[in-house]
């Protein structure tokens, strides 16, 4: 049986739009997953999320490892019965946050060892154990283990980790069990282009169900960034979906998806709603200052989101300025529907054949200029 | 035109069901009102607050007087067009947060003074002031500033207390020009029987729309608190509703809507959701400890409420012992729920003739044993 289908729908110059079928239905692309760190995107209820149009949530392999553990999940029915969000899941492998969260002590060929921030206990972390936990959490898109580089590296650390990254992709497609679950490969290569050529070209002979840019959004320039993404949504096979990992600026999605783009992540939006600012067209707005306090207009004008619907700027900058935790939970949920809304804008545009109109407009309103 | 009416519609021994007209709709009584200190209930929605039952929502003067300020708040609508809740509302006088977080500069005649917590400045706090701050607010219900003494406290200082906060109360009766808002006075007297029985006939002769029970649930034994309020109960007028302050525990309330009593709030459950415990109807589950951790129960079998429809002791312990926000909010949500239930099973008791049987039935899942 095939779990996994994924099936384009409209194209506009390389944009696109499609269909990836899950074990758990469909989600349309192009399409931003909220982050669910330790499988609860901070503050919402699953069903508010359903409501402002959500439709696959992200978990880390990472935090669920060390807490409640994988066996625990599993037996509560994986991530769709443990988190009450019923439908689909994508996992990370786990790498990423083992990396940058300073906890590594140990990588070599075998894999990673790290200390849990948790407890100080040592844990391993394989191609195979990281796959073997995800098939626990029961995620509908695994992410193979790779080594994501720090921005800047060498050009033979570069060159050691995309190497290693694709050993240990084999390992993990060896050491795959469940047929519901689709594990993408993740090309890396930093910002060098003949690098990122190869590893994007090495990973996609495996025939993977689809394939994540790594290794960027990093502290690399933005420029650099884009050139690697539009090398590599050359490369990649048209027919499988496209994964830009841990990118969730408004104007970077734009971009991205005008590149052919289909996935993103990232947990700017709800951090940078824990912190008190909202998205809107023209930037962000920051609810700390004090001269929203009198403002009786929604966050943005025509968002159908909950917060804006029932409350003014004035209020939820006076939830913010008190700590207030409903605050936080209602720029989160519009920022959120913030992007949502940004991508089905996008995928109408594209369904017209009009993606260049909607990037102008776009930029038009942010910054003021053609793009 | 009387914007506020009190109708008993059943009564069962000395508990009563009534409904409690305001000009935002009417509530039904015995009743617990969540509070949402500066216009939030913490974490919660108004939209979720309906839907678990919440009928009338208090506010805190002290709070939003310092901040966002009663003339932003006017300008916005008044709570009910500022806050997103469009029921009634009940504010306090300011005093009880101005004694009890330590602020207090002076106390004399006059009224009090204080220095905020948020910049230092002293501020005033008069009878006419609070009268005039509640009505900006523009909640249905205000209450008198009153003296709250702490426990214990002399006889001498309970005395002269009592008799200032009816000299207190004649000069809000006086400043009062909202007819749409109606003014509760509240009784003092502490833990003296005589003094008590004295300040509550001297309230009443003011004739006013309601009267709280005040000054109890301030560190006194529970005895001498149930005590007081079935001397108060016994003395207030039977068509006027009657409000216990600051009482929220269950067996707070079953007790006490026994002798009589309307109206309740406390931050009880909000605060104990947000420090991990779920209310249950044997006591309190501490979702802190790792031995809920493979539990597929809700919180509470046969609970309505979204936590308990989605999401297992499982999951929810793992959001507290993780720190995730959406703990708090799930717990919080479920602990109102829970008193709402409570309040509604015992209306539905006293409607059955049966408060007894209710009250009985409700000790012996708590305690197991008769009352
Ligand atoms: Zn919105
Ligand atoms: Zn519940």
């Amino acid at each position: 049986m095939n779990f996994f289908h994924f099936q384009i729908t409209h194209k506009a110059g390389r944009a696109r739009t499609g269909l990836l079928h899950t074990p758990h239905g469909p989600v349309e692309t192009p399409l931003f997953m909220p982050v669910g760190t330790q499988g609860s995107v901070k503050g919402l209820m699953p069903r508010d999320l359903k409501e402002i149009g959500s439709q696959i949530l992200l978990a880390n392999t990472y935090h669920l490892l060390l807490r409640p553990g994988p066996e625990r999940v599993r037996a509560l029915g994986g991530l769709h019965g443990f988190a009450g969000w019923r439908g689909p899941w994508l996992t990370d492998s786990g790498g990423f946050q083992v990396m940058s969260l300073g906890h590594l002590r140990r990588i070599d060929e075998k894999g990673v060892v790290f200390q849990s921030h948790l407890n100080g206990d040592l844990v391993e972390l394989t191609p195979e154990r990281s796959v073997a936990v995800q098939e626990a959490l029961g995620s509908d898109i695994a992410m193979a283990l790779d080594e994501c580089p720090p921005y800047p590296s060498s050009r033979a650390y570069l060159e050691a980790s995309l190497e290693r990254t694709l050993r240990w992709l084999e390992r993990s497609l060896k050491a795959k069990t469940r047929p519901d679950q689709a594990l993408f490969g993740i090309a890396q290569g930093g910002t060098e282009a003949d690098l990122r050529r190869r590893s994007t070209l090495e990973t996609i002979r495996f025939d993977l169900p689809g394939y994540a840019i790594g290794g960027l959004a990093v502290g690399e320039p933005k420029e650099a960034m884009f050139r690697m993404v539009e090398l590599s949504t050359a490369l990649l096979p048209e027919e499988k979906p496209r994964y830009l990992m841990g990118v969730g600026h408004p104007e970077d999605l734009v971009a991205a998806m005008g590149l052919g783009v289909d996935l993103f992540d990232c947990v700017y939006p709800t951090r940078t709603g824990r912190f008190g600012y909202a998205l809107v067209p023209e930037g962000r707005l920051n609810l700390k200052s004090g001269r929203h306090l009198e403002d009786p207009r929604p966050l943005e004008e025509g968002c159908d989101c909950y917060a804006c619907r029932t409350f003014s700027r004035a209020y939820l900058s006076h939830l913010v300025r008190s700590g207030e935790m409903l605050g936080a939970v209602l720029l989160s949920l519009h920022n959120l529907r913030f992007l949502h809304r940004l991508t089905e804008g996008a995928r109408e545009a594209i369904r017209q054949g009009q993606y260049g109109d909607f990037a102008r407009a776009f930029a038009e309103r942010r910054f003021g200029k053609e793009i």
